[in-house]
């Protein structure tokens, strides 16, 4: 297992969390210097707020943690593909690096962007980790649900 | 003065908190049956949190008040026009009508989202309202810090 996916399977674990309290199970987490400074996992049931995605509990926990703004050192790891609100805090954040796993032609930022990137110039993204495990988890959820 | 403009005022009030605190000059509130149920300006510096913009911390405000997730009653007056993120966050939100003061070419949604728009299909849009003065205070603030 290369490092993508170890930290991979960390935001899987925190969408099972997810999963299990029936939220959408999304994950993710914040890796700063090889080392994991946020988890968070989708909350918007638990808090009553269609805002609280897992990439933006993630970010708060971050800056907090490193008492900075931006973090052009750290990494994200999250289970499905940002969407358009999570894309532009990662934009605001100045992250170092994004790494999804599944794809999400529904709700990521794709739905409106077209060729145009959200994300910081700064920013690197890349998306297939454990894609299939990610993928999978939504899925279920949703099958469940109708 | 018609309701869009005295509800703007409020807006620029907490604009003006936000500019008395050295924080970007933006303010927002959201009013539901012709009543206020959250003010909020930008917290970016104060709460270390590059994604702490108004729009979010009034909308965070809002759910909390109203119990609920979602404010398709609800009316959002913000005196710039909305990030990229915010959209997105007024999106989840679907709240009924965004109002806005001051256009951005720099920094609103529009920066990467061309014809499409980021805003859920059942929200108004409109902006304009009290645009020279929602302008002003921005200008007035970057002018200072250069």
């Amino acid at each position: 297992m290369n490092e993508d996916e170890k930290f991979m399977h960390v935001a899987l674990a925190e969408a099972q969390k997810a999963y299990e309290k029936d939220e959408v199970p999304i994950g993710a987490i914040i890796v700063s210097n090889n080392k994991i400074i946020a988890r968070a996992h989708n909350q918007v049931e638990l808090l009553n707020d269609s805002t609280a995605h897992a990439e933006i509990l993630a970010l708060t926990t971050a800056f907090q943690f490193l008492g900075s703004k931006y973090l052009p050192e750290a990494t994200l790891y999250v289970t499905i593909e940002p969407c358009l609100m999570c894309s532009g805090a990662l934009y605001w954040s100045k992250i170092g690096e994004i790494v999804f796993g599944a794809k999400d032609d529904k709700n990521s930022y794709r739905r409106c962007t077209a060729e145009n990137s959200p994300f910081h110039p700064k920013t690197s993204v890349r998306g297939g980790i454990l894609s299939d495990e990610c993928a999978a988890l939504i899925k279920e959820f949703f099958k469940n649900k109708r």
